[in-house]
């Protein structure tokens, strides 16, 4: 187990990678701790839950909604949980979402922790405090900014993700290459998703490199202020199109990052749009999608990242560097 | 107008007092703010409200709820409101927490400000960062603590204050004094509710002095973690009580005083009961009810403060001199 813990501005979460799920009760106490988690990782890891207090959600995004945390709080109350319990989400980017949420505003705030089952929450979606609930197409419209006390990695949990599940783990990682890490990106245009199964110890280094990755980028601006932005790249279409066209997460982020790929080249002169469209093609991600477009600028217009009449649009000056643009929502509409 | 400007972890609030409710123009943008408040507010004073973006609200700690939350949220998606914009609470403690709450949640969270308009809000609810929602009988059982942009005191709009409104209000001044300031204990003693009302200078000047009593509590503990409990004086067993009875705030407050008398007297030799039942009904606030010892007592169970089989009860060592102390639940019981 490799420890590594890292200080944001009212906590101090520490990271165990390379871990196994049985050193969460070294961590927690078993009584006064419930785990978060879906019926899908339930039932399959039923075993290891044996002892813990558990609440199973319904697995989806489509349940990462207000009626869920008004159910979960309900079972808080019923279970006597006061301010010093702990929830421990156990799932995707939906559990750690919700059990973020959750535990930042039950009782005005206890404490949580995380064990991501996913490529996709191990590298991003559990990292960096951001949590919520979406409301209607509007994705995470609701939510706190909070960090969670630790993140604990174990990647056995990865050996029943689905293919699909792995690549959209893996437009994340492509993300982080486009907009930080050079280097990284040119390891992966040299390698495969099936790399990466086959082989633990590379699984795992590209796991923590990319974990450690956001984690700096978060620590620097918690806020999103200004850096943290740079990990929206390919979110902000990829937002507008998820909900509406019940995509994948990585499939809308890996559409989105070739739209922004095509608005980098045409407004910075961007050079390296054939190496990304490549790459994002070899993990198995789809680089072009049908969509209505006034349906999408109509969701486009209600962005977080909207401010007036403009959007704080995420594009590439080279392989390796995200710039942060402010984009007219017109020039976007003709874009699209 | 006095401004002070008080320093929380991660905002600083500025106080205006003695301060004009058109003043508001000057603090923030009316394109870019939303005021919420409730219906009584709004048809007494409609005229304030023109020019602004307004949400009213049903009056009523019944409304302090979830589903009031939906709503707003849902208007201010149809608004437009992006992370720029401000939400000012005009209102009661009611609509204060109701507003700070969807300001920290909305969109992961926007600034806020509070106008208080009653005499509870301007001394205790609006300050401090607590907001909230109730769920079922539990009371701010939802919420975060987080500080408002600023708060301005316009004591006009006591003018319109029902006479039941002015002692609930004085409860919590009584509070203030118990726990912290036996000058202010005396002066009180020596005066009542009429003279405040008929002399602005007087009531301006007990408004600040309580009201900077609360902040500076507060500021030294902002989470909660010690003397901020000192605050809960008399609020264990009125929260337990209030919903319940469909008391009053100030009522059950009054009541929970007077039970944290009685165990300060057993517990801790206490000497001043005479003296703070004495001002308690001199104000026009209960000093006994009758209720159901054992529904009160499984609310006690579930209260935020308890920790395992006890509850951090705040209890009196002199008047002027409030102190914490761990009581047993039994104990709390057989006392009921």
């Amino acid at each position: 187990m490799i420890t590594r813990k890292i200080r944001f501005s009212s906590q101090t979460t520490a990271f165990y990678f390379n871990a196994s799920f049985s050193a969460l009760k070294e961590l927690v106490p078993q009584k006064t701790t419930v785990i978060i988690t879906d019926e899908n990782i339930f039932s399959v890891h039923q075993k290891r839950f044996k002892g813990w207090n558990t609440i199973v959600l319904k697995a989806g995004e489509e349940y990462k909604i207000q009626a869920t945390v008004d159910s979960v709080i309900a079972q808080l109350i019923e279970m006597k949980a006061d301010r010093n319990w702990t929830l421990v989400g156990v799932g995707g980017g939906v559990i750690t979402d919700l059990t973020g949420y959750i535990a930042s505003i039950y009782m005005r705030g206890i404490s949580f922790g995380f064990v991501p089952t996913t490529v996709l929450a191990m590298v991003d979606a559990a990292i960096g405090g951001k949590n919520g609930i979406d409301v209607g197409v509007y994705k995470n419209m609701v939510g706190v900014i909070r960090q969670p006390q630790f993140l604990l990695y174990d990647t056995s949990f990865l050996k029943t993700l689905l293919d699909a599940d792995w690549c959209t783990g893996f437009a994340e990682i492509i993300k982080h290459a486009a907009i930080k890490d050079a280097p990284m990106f040119k390891e992966l245009e040299e390698s495969a998703i099936i790399n990466f199964q086959r082989k633990a110890p590379a699984l795992q280094k590209l796991i923590q490199r990319n974990a450690l990755l956001k984690t700096k980028v978060v620590q620097l601006d918690e806020f999103e202020l200004n850096q943290r932005k740079l990990l929206n790249f390919g979110h902000t279409l990829g937002h507008a199109i998820e909900n509406q066209y019940q995509l994948m997460h990585g499939e809308a982020v890996a559409i989105g990052m070739c739209f922004a790929t095509r608005l980098s080249e045409e407004l910075l002169g961007f050079k390296g749009a054939g190496r990304l469209v490549k790459v994002i093609d070899r993990y198995g991600l789809p680089v072009q999608a049908d969509y209505d477009k006034d349906k999408v600028f109509k969701v486009l217009s209600s962005d977080k990242k909207r401010e007036d009449d403009a959007i704080n649009f995420i594009l590439l000056q080279r392989i390796g560097k995200g710039v942060i643009e402010k984009v007219k929502l017109k020039q976007l509409y003709k874009f699209l």
